[in-house]
């Protein structure tokens, strides 16, 4: 029990009751913990951090029983409060899924480690050898929503890349949430390190998100999981830096130039591989002159997936029989079997649209011109830039990071997949020999 | 004449007088034309802004009696305002200090271009080929005090890292950033690059920086550079992610295993050789058991160059006739011939020293034992980590980077000198054929 109230608490929020402890204090509790532990953390060995993360799969796995119970709690509540189906599917605990929470936390025990990698020792004629080390971030402020195993996914993450983690998950997942916790934390405890490395915030009073958004002294960076409710509010209220993805507005764009059957099957599977991810095509993009051959072809394709499509004029003058698509469809993310289509005079009009109404996630071209794919990749200033290939393969699985916390779409720091990497940055190592300064 | 008031808010400004425009649009304006010269400066050729970046030179050379004219006018109010007359030394433009602003430009144009790098293009099982290239950050907002040369410097390394930057100086330097700023704008426009790449702010007026802080959707990263109070301030009201360097407090610790000789060198370049920098030590660390012989020798070093020592008990019991070190000076970036000493029972004693009053900036250990070497650069989380060294090469030049726009005491996107690659950022490019995701 290191700060009062510390049981007592966990109970009273895990039903609900009012809180009967200081919240702020509560707060401050948990950021001095996680800044001592994050010491800890950093200094730690790589064998050290992977038996935790091992330890941890174990433990998930034996205690499959009781993550089942505490998440039946949740249910409960869930279809109480009067939860959709999809919601409630995602705050589902099944043996698979737990089977797969304990195998992805092995799996991060098995990627090499970050920290500690020294990059180019360069002599400097003033005799100083200079290079960069990696290094922990500190202390990673996790926000997300209902799916629980996002939970021990954050945390092993973070404890493998040598930061200290306080994770504020879904109100709804508060008791599967806390069970995972207890998993996580014994397993930290079995390896040596300190338990304090993962906090998960005991109380769903909604007060302890604005205390840890502002918490600049013990917190180093924020990173939102969600929807863009969500990080748009955190993003406004936070005090401290935050690793973000907001849209995912993603284009394929068809250049004239293009093998059509290339630019088929990748605009086939950009939009209907999956529906619902941040990756998905949004819109099509197709060069004037090859719309009349491509888009027909197009078109059987998506009828038979029973895709929606919405079309600029001109797109509606090959197709007929399709919505139009309004200036507010350049800009949404459907998350669903809808495609909105535009034809475009060239890559000029198509890089335009994309600057304009683009979220800097993913976008591809499809085109065999050697010139158009390497201007399109140098100038489109999104955090994944494709030539001929899906919008769908932007995933840090798929980029081979391993491992993935999200996606940025921000400009400083990371851009698109986040990987252990993302999660520590680089500090200057110098190499003397007594060198001074003239 | 781009937008209205332009021409006519310069005049104004410069004398002072009351703004005759409005603020928040003249902001606006500015964001806008950053965000479109922005575009056009990432898209351009290495060979354009090198060229820019010496007709900028050459202007400024060609220039010399308009910029020290401008400048008169500005010493002539600083003078009538009752500025010191260090504020006044900085704020002066003479020959040499202009030749010194060309020659900075020019050598900025030798560094090789950062822009467009493809690090690593790798084949994943998938059949894509995924790499990195590094690409600008967009638009930089700089904010600055007294010296003119910021100016030209600044102006210079964002050109080069295909940035464009607004630029907001000291009110007291107002003609004289004028001056330079036309001279960048006839270098910009005579190599084909928009002159709005570098936007100098025309006014005065104190709420051009709060509305350039709220610009989030015209700029992406500002970065101060100046006294505390201005960095903090900045920090605290910016909207937008800051890169900034707060406190300097470096330390050098002596090791029980140091060659003492290297100690007593490094300990006075690290205080002495330059007292008003960042880099420069302010507290000395040495372990117990070479105290006795170590300190006699720094105190007569340091009595000769007028240095005041501060000690702890144990080092007052072994200089004497020293005034003791409070509480407040360890945690005091004296920036002045002064110097806090501590006499520490061993290295995880000043480590947690360094943790506890340091400032993340730059730390070095004098030892010859190897293991303690590297658990120093490995547990001390400062954006520059040192091995039997001064703490005054922590900086871009000494480094290699060839050029530095400040330090960031930072966690995120970049730690310690700031160069050209920390203007930059990586997205990720992928090389496909037709793939597609199954």
């Amino acid at each position: 029990m290191k700060y009062p109230g510390y049981h007592q608490s966990r109970e009273m929020s895990a039903t609900n009751e009012s809180i009967g402890f200081d919240i702020p204090s509560y707060m401050a509790s948990v950021g001095r913990q996680a800044r001592a532990a994050g010491r800890c953390l950093a200094r730690s060995g790589t064998d050290v951090r992977n038996e935790a993360l091992r330890g941890i799969a174990d433990t998930i796995e034996s205690s499959a029983l009781e993550l089942k119970q505490a998440n039946r709690h949740d249910l409960e509540a869930g279809r109480a409060r009067g939860l959709s189906s999809a919601l409630l599917d995602r705050l589902t605990l099944t043996d698979s899924r737990i089977a797969a929470m304990a195998l992805g936390l092995r799996q991060i025990a098995e990627l090499p480690d970050p920290v500690g990698e020294v990059n180019e020792l360069k002599f400097r004629p003033s005799g100083i050898q200079v290079g960069r080390m990696r290094v922990p971030l500190g202390v990673i402020g996790i926000i997300y929503e209902s799916r629980p195993n996002v939970t021990a996914d954050a945390a092993g993450l973070c404890i493998k890349s040598g930061n200290a983690s306080v994770l504020r998950g879904g109100s709804e997942a508060i008791h599967s949430n806390q069970a995972i916790s207890r998993c996580i934390n014994q397993g930290l405890e079995q390896a040596g390190l300190p338990s304090d490395s993962v906090q998960v915030i005991e109380t769903t009073d909604r007060s302890a998100v604005g205390e840890l958004l502002r918490m600049v002294q013990y917190i180093d960076v924020i990173i939102p999981r969600g929807g863009k409710g969500l990080i748009e509010r955190i993003s406004q209220e936070s005090r401290i830096p935050v690793i973000k993805h907001l849209d995912g507005i993603c284009h394929v764009y068809v250049d004239d130039q293009a093998d059509l059957d290339k630019a088929v099957s990748i605009a086939h599977n950009s939009k209907t591989q999956r529906y619902g991810v941040c990756n998905a095509m949004e819109t099509l993009l197709v060069a004037q002159a090859v719309a009349a051959e491509l888009l027909p072809r197009l078109q059987s394709l998506f009828e038979r997936d029973q895709v929606e499509l919405r079309g600029c004029q001109k797109t509606r003058q090959l197709l007929g029989n399709i919505e139009p698509a309004t200036e507010q469809d350049w800009s949404t993310e459907y998350l669903a079997p809808v495609l909105s289509i535009r034809v475009v005079a060239d890559m000029d009009e198509a890089m335009d649209h994309i600057q304009t109404y683009g979220s800097h996630h993913t976008d591809s071209i499809i085109t065999e011109d050697y010139s158009k794919s390497w201007r399109f990749l140098r100038e489109v200033d999104s955090s994944s830039v494709m030539v001929n290939a899906s919008t769908r393969f932007s995933d840090g699985f798929e980029y081979g990071l391993g491992a993935e916390i999200g996606i940025s779409t921000d400009k400083l720091h990371v851009r698109g997949p986040v990987g252990l990497e993302g999660l520590t940055n680089q500090k200057f190592v110098v190499i003397g020999n007594g060198n001074v300064r003239q």
